[in-house]
């Protein structure tokens, strides 16, 4: 058994900024420019104190299970590192949001950007925990501006707030997979928050070299030992860090410019909302239609990072 | 495929408390042997400054890993919902604590007492993960004391701090399941810690009616469902939440006393690191052996449970 993606909706908050000296904590025009240049984002979203990763998430999964029969539904996964709450889990608490039966296995997953990738595995265990209930949810959604000063000059050009509901199906035919997974836990410190702080440390040099020495290697290593044919993939879809790192993987693969389709420029660096706001993009733009081929790769904090292909299903 | 456990380990922090005066904020005597009999806890180990769940898991994981080949391993979840830090992943931060292989799915889960069984559901599914790998690792680790003020008469009294270490390897013959899940999130607000806070809010009255009303028929319900010959089962292996609790749950299902195993009394309420304790001590004190048959259900915040049949393994 195994399962498609049915339906993705996204939700973000209503307050949003455009990077700009009073953005960027009063720094000098060619300082501005050079950021813009460099992250190659203009606009970010910003959650208030009413907003979190529960109101925001009740939104987009609302949207997703419209015409959705909810006792289908056999488990929520919650991909989140900014809960409120340390307990109980969020995805308990989505289950009473939504109405949704309580014979359903909820858990929150701790993973930043290579978390949706993560999410997929898990899910195509458990959607066939029920005989009865052949969908599943997936919650993707994070406020890491909540813990990001003003003075924080790596984080804050970057980092935006989201959420996305993915609804999945079970199906006969495999659309998912194969995955391949990794974690490296020496770089842990580059990009950390404890728990007693407000403000997210990030060694943006080293995240850079991280990625760009291990990100396309990864992905190269996969198409090759998965025998995956290029010439099928119509979109790869990269987690969304910045331009500067999803220019430079591009640059290290010897694949066709343009399967490449970001959106980072008008809505920031999203954590692990990022690659489903993506595919509902290219979604939405036709880039990518029924039985399409699609690489997803997700990579950051932890450091942590997993690939998947994906067969796109025409979604609800 | 399926899996077995091969090896469980634990650790506790070094200092520990009982029960009295002092430790229950000057309470009369009377009101003080009340508490005792009606959670059974004498003893609680609590976690100093210097230990947290990543320094307690590097010792019962380095434990379970002693006479192990580290590079079969192809999984770490970590079930925990006090890490130090909101980001990284603390399963992440452990592939490198271990030296274990990059090449490895590593995730955190936030669940609290109802964790192992769902960590045991999502095992199953990532045993397959690598041929060439074929162990996982799960770690069940908690701190809760380190929210729990002097004055916090609900939460003082019963939890505990733990980690506990289990490794599993794949088979072909089914050793786990099948597995039941549930999630009630309209009980949110009865045990909980916000990010801000550092006292854990716990409603014992509404936690204890919502055990004792939902867990005994979740039970029942499993073993006519699933068919359970009571008589093949050595063990019912139950969250160690409190006497009052286990007592209770036990009174309302009508299975042979002798199948219940406690320790509570000793450890206290050690949240996910409960069941696999105890799988471990009745291992120690030989209450099971191989091919014996157990229920482990697991029940608490969220609301959450779960409950799986085991056929036990000779562990290392």
């Amino acid at each position: 058994m195994s399962f498609k993606i049915l339906s993705i909706e996204t939700a973000f908050p209503k307050k949003f900024e455009y990077l700009n000296k009073a953005t960027l904590n009063n720094q000098k025009n060619s300082k501005i420019n050079k950021i813009i240049n460099a992250t190659g984002i203009n606009k970010r979203y910003i959650s208030s104190p009413s907003e979190d990763i529960i109101s925001l998430s009740v939104i987009s999964a609302k949207k997703t299970l419209k015409n959705i029969n909810k006792n289908k539904i056999g488990f929520i996964i919650f991909v989140t590192q900014t809960s409120p709450y340390k307990l109980p889990t969020a995805a308990c608490i989505m289950q009473n949001e939504l109405g949704l039966s309580e014979n359903v296995f909820a858990t929150d997953i701790n993973l930043g950007c290579s978390g949706f990738v993560y999410s997929l595995k898990l899910a195509e265990s458990l959607i066939d925990l029920y005989p009865d209930k052949d969908l599943g949810l997936i919650i993707c959604s994070d406020t890491y501006t909540k813990y990001i000063k003003k003075n924080n000059r790596s984080c804050r050009p970057i980092f935006s707030d989201a959420s996305a509901s993915i609804v999945v199906k079970r199906t006969k035919e495999k659309y998912t997979g194969p995955f391949n997974f990794g974690s490296d836990g020496s770089g842990y410190k580059d990009l950390i928050l404890h728990n007693k702080s407000d403000n997210i440390f990030m060694n943006g040099a080293k995240i850079a070299i991280f990625t760009l020495k291990k990100i396309p290697n990864f992905i190269n290593n996969y198409i090759n030992k998965e025998r995956i044919n290029l010439k099928k993939i119509k979109l790869i879809a990269l987690h969304q860090a910045s331009k500067y790192i999803c220019d430079n993987i591009r640059k290290k693969l010897n694949i066709n410019k343009k399967v490449f389709f970001n959106n980072y420029m008008e809505i920031g660096n999203t954590v692990s909302a990022s690659i489903p706001i993506l595919l509902k993009r290219a979604d939405n733009k036709k880039l990518i239609k029924e039985n399409d081929e699609i690489i997803a790769c997700g990579f950051g904090v932890g450091l942590s990072w997993g690939i998947t292909k994906i067969k796109w299903t025409k979604i609800q």
